[in-house]
């Protein structure tokens, strides 16, 4: 664990920062380990030390980025809520920014602990979602079933099926789900 | 395309059957280009520029490892058909050596070229089963279909959810699909 405001957490901070400052300066592929050092006022040492190599410090700022923002919208019943959410979710991932995301996520993360995390914040998204249904009293499959029918199938084929991938296909998924 | 027979398919057979052999041999993290270069009898440039780097080379050998070596087994009816498909892709790809290849074809494949054929190797088989099911007269969903509710779960979770993986799991998504 990183405690916040600690000395690791103020490194993590720099080195984050540094990578997504150099990332939008030089592009993905000129980034080294002792540029992003240099950058974050750092030795290459401390982050070989914390993240091994670069792959797996990519991975970590990935998921920073793939981190929600703020809870879905709450547009009045479940099929709308689900939909938008969806629809918002495949415009992201789908988006060369998101698969370049998502590939660093799971590249770099030898134990899975970083591609479980984004399944995680995907699955607390879909979460509010069902709670909001359950409290106006709606009918509402559980997470684990979202998961398998609508984000499964959006995220295996932006990573396995080339082709275009639109906001009808969220749509269907949700309906097809809810029916 | 590589002509078979040509010098362009003898050196992937031989640079390929390098990569295996030395995979268990020496383990996968002690590959290296000239390593297998050595082992194949051809140089490291050879090598370098046919697949650039040692991540496309171990990106197409997973997939020739990925590639299916049978038509799926037919049971008399579709349900069984599916189930025990569906059964023997997830025992396969949540192994451990099928994870390993399914990261690989992922990581060292720029231009997705090679997930989508490891995509089309499931589809084909998926394919198989459903034109069976339609010579006999069952009502069959199509191929999409089977992507997307039993597939896509399946890989999305090895990829994605960390957590035991059965074949219970691989049989309820079917019976799902088909109810």
């Amino acid at each position: 664990m990183v405690r916040p405001g600690g000395r690791s957490a103020r490194v993590q901070h720099a080195v984050h920062t540094a990578v997504r400052e150099l990332e939008a300066e030089v592009g993905r592929d000129a980034l080294t380990v002792p540029l992003v050092a240099a950058r974050a006022g750092v030795t290459p040492s401390t982050i070989y030390r914390r993240w091994r190599d670069l792959q797996q410090l990519l991975s970590d700022v990935a998921v920073e980025r793939l981190r929600p923002d703020a809870a879905p919208e709450d547009r009045g019943d479940l099929a709308s809520d689900l939909e938008a959410w969806a629809e918002q979710f495949l415009d992201e991932m789908a988006s060369p920014p998101g698969r370049a995301y998502i590939r660093d996520a799971l590249l770099g993360d030898p134990d899975g602990s970083n591609a479980g995390q984004c399944s995680a914040y995907a699955a607390e998204q879909v979460g509010v979602v069902l709670a909001r249904a359950a409290e106006r009293g709606e009918k509402a499959p559980d997470v684990e079933s979202v998961i398998d029918h609508v984000i499964a199938p959006m995220m295996y084929r932006i990573l396995f099926r080339p082709g275009r991938l639109d906001a009808s296909y969220a749509r269907r998924l949700v309906a097809d789900l809810l029916a």
